[in-house]
C-alpha cells in the first residue's frame, strides 16, 4: 500500500486556479447531466413556475484519497453481503422475531410488518425479489492502529441512490485529471494526483443490469391476450434528484430496450391495477398520456416509500400493499426493506450469542465470513442486559458513539455528548428504537473543497463515506438467479457536520484516488 | 416525393399528453446538456450570484416536416458553397472592390477592412484559412408553384452556431419517436410520424473535424524550444449558449486529443502574445490558471468578434488585429468574415452583369453552378440604376420584400410595409448599407408547439429555416486541404414573428422528418 497523502493534499489553489476549476465544473456538470433541480428554499416555485431550472449536483473539486486494500475488500465483500441480505429477507421467521421486538415502539416498522402479514395471509404470488443494494463504509483509523480498516456504516436495501450521478463524478474528475490532453494542468501538479485516475465506476451498468435481469426473469405476460411488459419506477413528487434516477432508465431503454415508466407515489393506485379475475395478479399500468395502451409491470423499482414521510395517509399504505401483493417483482419487497433496518445490523454484529452469519452464509467458507465480520463496527442495543445502556448513558463512553434510529433514510442520528440527555428524555421502553454504534474514527487530515448546488464554495476538513453497489435477484426458495457487485459512491461531508445526505446539501458527491 | 403533411400535423395533444411530453423534454434536455444559461431578464444575477443555474434550450415538441429533395439538394450544394466562399475570400481584389462601396456607409465593415489592410501591409504569415460555415435556407412554395424549392436566406462565415445543440435536438426527437422501445407511444400515432426518424445529424463531428484539420495543418511548433499546441476559442463574456460551444471542445478533447482553451474577447491581449523576436509570429497563450505553461495556438475559433457590439473599444479592434496578424489559422479571417456580408450575396445573385459564380467555381461544371444559382432568392441593391429602389419604395412591391443590413448577426431586418418609410427616414447615400431581398414564401400550414427556456409553452403557425454545416480549410494560393459537408440545424419560429435568433428566445431549435 502506498503512503497515505499527507496534509499537503489537496494542493493549494490560487484564486485564479480555483475560479478556473469552479467554472469548468459548473459547465461540465450541466453539459453531462450531473445535475439536480434547485432547492425551493433557494429558487422558490414562484420564480421557476414551470420547473425548468437545474443546477450542478453538489460535488467536490478534488477526488479523495482512499486506501486500495479497503476499496478492494469492500468490493470483494459485496456479493457476500448481497447473499447475506437475500438470505435474511428469505427467513421470515428469524426476521419476524426481531421485528416483534420493534413493532410496539416503532410505528413505521410496525406498519411495514403489517403490510407483509396481510399479503402473506392472502398468499404471495411472486417468489422472486430484487435487491439493488449499497453497502456504506468509512475508513477506521484510530490513533495508534496498524493501518486503516473498513467499517460498515449501513447497508441500504431500498432506494439506494446516487449510482447515476456518482459515475458521472468519477468521469468528471477523470477528465479534469487528464485535461488538457497530453499535458494535464487543470489541477496543480501534486505527487498524489499526477498520472492517477479514479477506478472505473460501472454503477449505472450494474444497477440497470439488475433491473433488466428481474424483467427477464418475470417471464411472459400473464393476461390473455398478452400485454407489453415494462419496468415501473415509483418516485417521490418533485424529486430534485431525478437525474440520478434517469441515468438508470436511460440505460434500460437504450441498451436493454426495456420500456420504463415513472409514477409518483400518490398515483400508484390510480395508474395501476390488478385484475380481480386473474389469480396470478399481474400489475397493470395505464399511462395517463396514452390511455389506449395497457402495460404489464414486471418489476417495481421503489425510489419512494422508504421513509415514514412517504406515507401521508392510509391510501399510501394501501398503494404499498397493492404493489406487494401483485405479481410484479418488487425492488425491494417489504421483507427486504425491513432487513436493512439498523437493528438487524446490530444483531449481526453482536459478538455474543448465535453465529447468524455462518447460518445465513452456509455455502461460504469461514475465512470469507470472518472477513465480512471484520467490516462490522461495534454496535449494541439498549436492552437492560447488554453493554449498550452503560456505554450510552456514561458521557465519557457516549463521546465515542452515535445513536441511530432503526429507520432508513438518515437525518435523525444523535451524536456523542447529546446521547445521555436524549435517552433520559424518554421512557426506556422506547429505547428499543435505537442502536448504539461506536463512532468510526476516520483519518483526520483529509481536506477538500466543495461546490454546492447554489454555487457556494466551502473548504475544510472532510469525512468520506464509500458505498459499494450490488444487485441480487433471488427466489424465496433460496435460488440465486443473479448476484453482481459493481459501481461505487463516494460522499464527502464537512467534518463539523455529523449528518449526511447529499441531496440535502450537507454533503457532496466525490470520487476516489486509490493509494 | 411523399405528400406534404396536411393540416392534421402535428397530431393534437390532450392536456395530459402535452404535460407528459413537456415533462419528458424538460428532463431530457438537462440530462443531455441540451441547455442554456437562463436569461438575466428572467433570473437576475442577484438570484443566481454564482452563475450555476441552467435551463432547457428553446425546443419544439415535434420535429418539422421538410421536403427530402430540398434537404438532399442543400446537402449536395454545401461543398460547392464552401469552395465558392473560400474562393471569394481568396480574391482580395474582387472583394475589395465591393468593400470600397461600403466603407463610407458602414463603420463596421470599414473597420474590419482596415484591420485586413493593416495586416496586409505588414504581410500575412499564415496562408491557411479555416471556414466553419452554415448555409441557411427556407422552403419557397408560393401559391401555384409546381413544388417546394430551396432558397438561401444567408450564408454564415463567422461564429456559425447551434451545431452542438442541434444534433442533440435530433437525438431527443429520435428518442421520443422510438419511446418506449418496441411500442412507441410518447407521441400520439400519426401517419407522418409512425416509423419515422430525423436524418443523422453529424454537426459536432463535422465542425470538430474541421478544427482538427486546421490544427494538424498548422505543423510543428515555431518557437525554440517548441511549445505544446492548442486550439483557442474566443468567446463572448457571459455566453448563455456555452453548451453549444462545449459540444465541439468536448469532442476535440476526447476524440481528437487536442487541448482547447477559451478566452473572452476582453482578455485576448492579456492572455496571448506574439514574441517580437520571432518573424513567424506564433500566437502564444498563457493560461491564467497555470502561468508556468506556455501554449502555442494553431487555430483561433471565433465565437465572438462577429457583431459591432463585440468591439467595445479600440482595444477590441487591436485584439482582432493581433489575432489576424499571428501565425494561428483564423476561423475566420477578416476576408472570410467580410465575404459573408449580405452585399456579397446580392452581387452573386444579381441576374445581370458578370457571371461571378462561373469565375469562382471554374473547376465545377455548369450544371452544378446552375443548381447553386437556383438556391438564390432574388435580391437587389438600392443603387439608382437597378430595380431595387423601385421595388423597395413602392408599398405594393415592398410588401413582398425584406430589407437586410450588410452586417452579420441578424436582428435588424426591416419587413414589408415598413420598408418605404424606413428608407425615406434617411439620406439615400446610406441606402448602400442595405440589400432588398424577396421574401421567401414558406408553406403556410405548418404548426408546432415550442417549449421556451423559461418554461412557457407556445403553439401556432411556424416558419422553419434549415442550416447546413460545412467546413473548408484552404490556402490562399487556391489549394483546398479539407472540404466537408455535414450536419444541419432546423430553427423554427412563430409566423407572427419576423425576426429569428434562438438564443434570444424568439425561435426554437427543431429537427426534421423528411417527406
Amino acid at each position: 500500500m502506498a503512503e497515505c497523502p499527507d496534509s499537503s493534499y489537496p494542493p493549494p489553489l490560487t484564486l485564479t486556479q480555483e475560479q478556473f476549476l469552479l467554472s469548468t465544473i459548473k459547465d461540465w456538470t450541466i453539459q453531462n447531466g450531473l445535475a439536480v433541480r434547485p432547492s425551493p428554499t433557494w429558487i422558490p416555485e414562484a420564480v421557476d413556475q414551470k420547473a425548468v431550472l437545474a443546477t450542478n449536483a453538489p460535488v467536490t473539486i478534488f477526488p479523495s484519497p482512499f486506501p486500495k486494500p479497503c476499496f478492494d475488500e469492500a468490493r470483494a465483500m459485496q456479493d457476500v453481503y448481497n447473499e447475506l441480505y437475500a438470505a435474511i429477507a428469505s427467513n421470515e421467521e428469524w426476521l419476524g422475531n426481531i421485528m416483534e421486538e420493534l413493532i410496539d415502539v416503532d410505528d413505521f416498522i410496525s406498519s411495514l410488518w403489517k403490510v407483509h402479514q396481510a399479503v402473506k395471509q392472502e398468499g404471495y404470488v411472486q417468489p422472486l425479489s430484487l435487491g439493488l443494494f449499497r453497502s456504506d463504509y468509512m475508513i477506521h483509523a484510530p490513533p495508534g492502529s496498524a493501518g486503516p480498516s473498513l467499517k460498515q456504516v449501513e447497508f441500504n436495501t431500498i432506494s439506494s441512490s446516487f449510482g447515476g450521478l456518482s459515475s458521472l463524478v468519477a468521469s468528471m474528475h477523470t477528465e479534469l485529471l487528464s485535461s488538457p490532453p497530453g499535458c494535464p494542468m487543470t489541477y496543480p501538479s501534486h505527487p498524489f494526483l499526477d498520472g492517477k485516475r479514479p477506478p472505473q465506476n460501472p454503477a449505472v451498468e450494474t444497477l440497470s443490469a439488475g433491473l433488466a435481469a428481474a424483467h427477464a426473469a418475470y417471464g411472459p405476460s400473464k393476461p390473455k391476450p398478452p400485454l407489453p411488459l415494462c419496468i415501473l419506477f415509483v418516485v417521490q413528487e418533485k424529486e430534485r434528484n431525478i437525474f440520478d434516477q434517469l441515468a438508470l432508465s436511460r440505460r434500460l431503454i437504450s441498451v436493454h430496450k426495456i420500456p420504463v415508466f415513472r409514477v409518483v407515489t400518490s398515483e400508484v393506485l390510480e395508474r395501476t391495477s390488478i385484475p380481480s379475475g386473474n389469480p396470478s395478479r399481474p400489475l397493470i399500468y395505464l399511462p395517463s398520456h396514452s390511455p389506449s395502451t395497457l402495460w404489464e409491470v414486471t418489476t417495481v423499482y421503489l425510489r419512494s416509500f422508504y421513509a415514514p414521510t412517504d406515507y401521508k395517509s392510509q391510501r399510501d399504505w394501501d398503494a404499498r400493499t397493492h404493489l406487494e401483493r401483485s405479481a410484479a417483482i418488487n425492488c425491494p419487497t417489504i421483507l427486504s426493506q425491513l432487513s436493512g433496518c439498523k437493528k438487524i445490523q446490530q444483531v449481526l454484529a453482536e459478538p455474543a450469542g448465535p453465529d447468524h452469519l455462518s447460518r445465513f452464509l452456509s455455502n461460504r467458507d469461514s475465512a470469507i465470513i470472518a472477513r465480512l465480520r471484520d467490516t462490522f463496527a461495534p454496535q449494541h442495543d439498549l436492552s437492560p442486559v447488554g453493554r449498550g445502556r452503560e456505554l450510552a448513558l456514561n458521557p465519557e463512553t457516549a463521546a465515542y458513539h452515535v445513536l441511530k434510529p432503526q429507520r432508513e433514510g438518515g437525518g435523525n442520528n444523535i451524536y456523542r455528548s447529546s446521547i445521555p440527555t436524549f435517552l433520559r428524555s424518554m421512557s426506556d421502553t422506547e429505547w428499543k428504537r435505537w442502536v448504539l454504534m461506536e463512532l468510526i474514527q476516520s483519518p483526520a487530515a483529509a481536506r477538500n473543497t466543495v461546490l454546492r448546488s447554489d454555487g457556494q464554495v466551502l473548504s475544510g476538513h472532510v469525512i468520506g463515506e464509500l458505498g459499494i453497489f450490488g444487485t441480487i435477484l433471488w427466489n424465496r426458495d433460496g435460488t440465486i438467479l443473479h448476484n453482481k457487485e459493481g459501481g461505487w459512491l463516494m460522499r464527502t461531508k464537512g467534518r463539523e457536520s455529523d449528518e449526511g445526505g447529499v441531496a440535502a446539501g450537507f454533503s457532496s458527491l466525490d470520487s476516489i484516488i486509490l493509494y
